[in-house]
């Protein structure tokens, strides 16, 4: 758990909440505070910000990319990234689960006119080649049909329990559009955390899209921002769209310091969380009435359903939020939970005696 | 000027560049830099930042309304403004002049299926009364008329010398609008310049208007954000406005820790910079050549044009640039100066001096 | 051929070509000529067409709604209806197999930014219960969700073999969507094939729906448009829409005229059509490699796939143009063919009989 | 007058109303009617409806362009030709008092996100060139700034007196807006008004826009329809664009025989309207307190002013309509009296005496 001044009264400490609702809880480091109150600055809407600049080029650099943007939020970065690659009443085909189509409130549509084509998600995260290819085959002279132009996976698969796609499945789907002449946009929201579960560098996944998305502020603890990358003709445009949304931040290099950080300190600890994923995982397996799903997580996120008359889904969350330990539901009775830097492994045990106790025989 | 870890290598030091192209160059002072390493964070996405509720809750009652939301630009706060006021296909009556419908890249239209009609700013800035019931009066009834939604006034009118609106004007206006059943946004990014300006608080400004944008990061000196005011209804809209651009920001009380110094702290320093800009313009107005436009200032900034055979306006801001004086053309050969805290009374001299010495008769 | 243009009786005798692509091919029959030669015209944008306002009154009668709206085509009724419906931002939840989502080019998210949530068809047309409820169940107050403001069904669904869906499915629908405040619209098209096919009247089936689309230019013969009818204020609303894309004709009466014998002389002869596709499947079921798919037609389409080595289904279909008979693939690897006035008994089975030359065994 | 069945009882016979709000209400003639009754029809949606297609060639030829593509109003035809020029966020210049921006209801910010720059229109229709250079000198690069994309021109021009441009003014804009890379589209749809009034032919005020819309049920009396002409290229898109607004319609060739006839019968006429206007323009002028504005007729419409204290600009007119005229206010206290094929030289005369009746001097 962070030591630093920005605990939240009563949380995360050791007699405190244990939050493992989303590794977007994490806090800044000391050193993110540190790198931010020294960062040099300038007005980034005029392009001036030095450390906004580092940020962009290190990101693009890391992706193996051109370029780079920085953005205030991954839901932005996405949506700049289908405002850039799609023409409107374009079709950008997403899979039903992903982030993108389910939590981002149809931004795509709302400010792209884009039409979204959500295709199935498998249970490993992928979209069937299948259903791709004929998502592609259109006849683009018919204008009774939208015109797809682009597709987007999301890696790791939040909702599909947090798996990473494989990179020959990457490669696979990227001959395709390529050869459809449809972008590849990739979310990689939690790219890094795919890179350790894949054993690969995030360049090498990132390596088969056009435009890829990374969040700072998950497990890597940056307080704000995500950056997109891709060449330079589509990051140029996807700035543009930047401005239009009311995304370009004046002395935004307090903000990439703290990105700086994320992206050169704080990569290599992904790997602790994705082990007390597993030990909880381990932990919940062997409690009654819980199963994991889709099975044990391969990076850091924790699905499981409760079967248990004594609850539903809802009660069953609120009673553990009761006793300190605070999860999510995700998806239809799906519980998800989060391993992160704000908890250590002393949290997580604690968690699985919470959840132990609550689904503990009462005597029946 | 500052003394900040925050200077960028050699910007703003004695010798260094004077940055007169806007008070959007300010940076974070070193208090602010303490508040945003030492705020309670929590993630802001889920409504659990303490010090960003902190934030909204003082900029709504300084400005006088029930409720607020951090955005992370004016861009955006005008922009979730609109959509949350204006239903698709309704118009947006504006000034032609302002700076939501000359600099935020047509956002309403694109984001929101809203049709801008600009009126004409006068040169005080207003749009006459006429105008204004003119284009309201329309039969809601004809298919063939996009029906009026919403009026949006900026106050200082950035694009017309920076002059604060009148109370008595709002009141008409808002009198108009509230006839019609038509929103009065206020574009108040320098609300408080108005408010210094005016001699009233900005809640005496705010009263008006059913919605108002403040920038926090303009003369008041925070890094990044916008709060937008107003009842607790079309806040709510905003807010969900503000996710789907991507203005959701996770640990934002970084951000809005400098926001609360901005309000707290920082709006009583604004004379300065008008009496900056007031020393500007008298030495601007001895120089040969130099019209001030449209004439004094009474906020902080200066216009002036410059008619010397030896430069276009273009070279002119050129050579100033050169000799270290950094100012901008703001619409058709007008240049525009800004005061701020980063430029003190000898900055201001030195500025004059050096517009002397380039429109110095050189022996013709 | 025809013999003179517009005549229907005489079309696909036995010299001529074989329509089976559409029964959108079907011609103004003498009375529809006549009447559009003789009816009391006005100007419509106006709203003062007596022969537009007597078909809006017929059509809303015979479907049981109070008002009615003549649209150029059914994808503009379709359109206007989800944009009278849904707010920007909002949901139209469709089937992925619909008309109004496949053939309809995206027009509610390009111009309405509506988000279409497309859910599985199953083999009979409907959406099941189950999809409908989860989709319709969301977090309102969230705003990473985009709302749902409507479903839509179409019946009979054209795509899942014309088959006309059952009232009691319409009714458990229509109790789902109003306990969820979201509203149902009805693309009927074809509906009175549904009403003969179901045995009941078109206003039995409409009676779920808050608004329905009926076109006059398919089985019913009329060259030109559709009518969207329901309550006063949604169809109201459908008008100002129609307007604003362009929708508003002036003489539109000389249409109406042609869509009035329609409904009033037309609705009793397709029962017909129903026959000579029945007629036509049997024939087809007997072909050595043609399966039809998904069985016997209910009402006036016959989908088949065709398995013949010689054949791609591309090539199948370009032979049998060159023998006189014409149908078009609709949805990977089917064939279909569909039954109208222009296409006699005899027709059928001469394009029967061409189809079986096409795939008899060739001393294999 | 007309002498066809389509006379709506009670109007346009000796005893009845004299028709001038607009020459919309022209009926179509006993040619059009046989026309329409013997056409070669096919399905438009597919491209097969061969009047259509020789209503398109015609109407391309008339222009001297390379395509046309028929629409079911002069809203879809602006609208349409706007979505296939201006890119989502780009700027459509237009006059602040064309159709196309005050009656067409929003349609390209709403179905297109463009955005409206309307700029003055001067008394005779024209906007100035330095208004249309300086919207269009523009930085590019600037993401602040939406981008401009086409100009449109009205001639004549509706709400300016119906006043025709003049050649050399369109020569210049034209050379104007290709410098800039900016399309030039002409609302005209009076356009052969204009060309009787200017002594030139069609083309050769076509000949300076990339797009032209032309109205076939205006003076020329066809029921419905438009017709925009273009090159191949943006057609294609155009068309694309119909069929996703809804305007893809059926046996289309019912309304083309109709506008064939309108393009090869029923031009030479309109000459007869502008005599007529100029004899009710004269019969106005020497009536006591009627103004015309902005001067006599040059086409075939007549604005006037009353001043009169016993009639607002609303209860005159409604007077004039309880004897049998009907004229109706165009903007702000202006009336408009339009002459067309319904309104003989008769019923001019009597037009003016109802008009001299009701400002007579009565006693007074």
């Amino acid at each position: 758990m962070l030591d630093t001044p920005h605990l939240v009264a009563g949380e995360n400490d050791d007699g405190g909440e244990i939050e493992l609702r989303s590794d977007t809880f994490t806090l800044p480091t000391p050193e993110m505070l540190e790198a931010a109150a020294n960062a040099p600055l300038g007005d980034d809407v005029y392009g001036e910000d030095p450390t906004v600049a580092k940020l962009e080029r290190l990101a693009a650099n890391l992706l193996g990319k051109a370029a780079g943007c920085l953005m205030p939020s991954g839901t932005m970065a996405n949506l700049a990234a289908l405002l850039a690659h799609c023409p409107r009443g374009g079709k950008a085909i997403v899979g039903h689960e992903s982030d993108l189509y389910v939590y981002e409130a149809g931004g795509a549509s709302m400010c792209g006119g884009i039409v979204y084509e959500p295709l199935p998600n498998l249970p490993d995260g992928t979209i069937s080649l299948e259903d791709i290819a004929e998502a592609c085959t259109v006849d683009r002279a018919d204008p009774q049909i939208a015109p797809p132009a682009l597709v987007s996976l999301e890696t790791p698969q939040n909702r599909c329990g947090g798996l990473p796609l494989q990179l020959d499945y990457l490669a696979e789907v990227a001959q395709l559009t390529r050869s459809h002449g449809v972008a590849l946009h990739l979310d990689g929201a939690r790219i890094f955390n795919a890179s350790v579960a894949l054993g690969v560098t995030p360049a090498e996944i990132a390596f088969y899209a056009d435009t890829v998305q990374i969040c700072l502020s998950k497990g890597l603890c940056a307080p704000i921002g995500s950056v997109l990358v891709g060449d330079r003709a589509i990051i140029a445009q996807a700035r543009r769209m930047r401005k239009m949304l009311g995304g370009g931040m004046r002395q935004a290099g307090m903000i990439a310091a703290c990105g700086i950080i994320a992206l050169t300190e704080m990569t290599g600890r992904l790997a602790e969380d994705h082990e007390k994923a597993a030990r909880l995982a381990r932990g919940l397996s062997r409690l009654p009435g819980v199963r994991l799903t889709p099975g044990p997580p391969v990076t850091n996120m924790v699905f499981f359903r409760v079967r248990d008359e004594r609850y539903t889904t809802r009660s069953f969350i609120a009673a553990a939020r009761r006793r300190g330990v605070r999860v999510e539901e995700l998806g239809h009775g799906r519980i998800r939970a989060v391993t992160h830097a704000g908890v250590g492994t002393d949290a997580v045990d604690r968690a699985i005696k919470v959840f132990a106790e609550l689904l503990a025989a009462s005597g029946r």
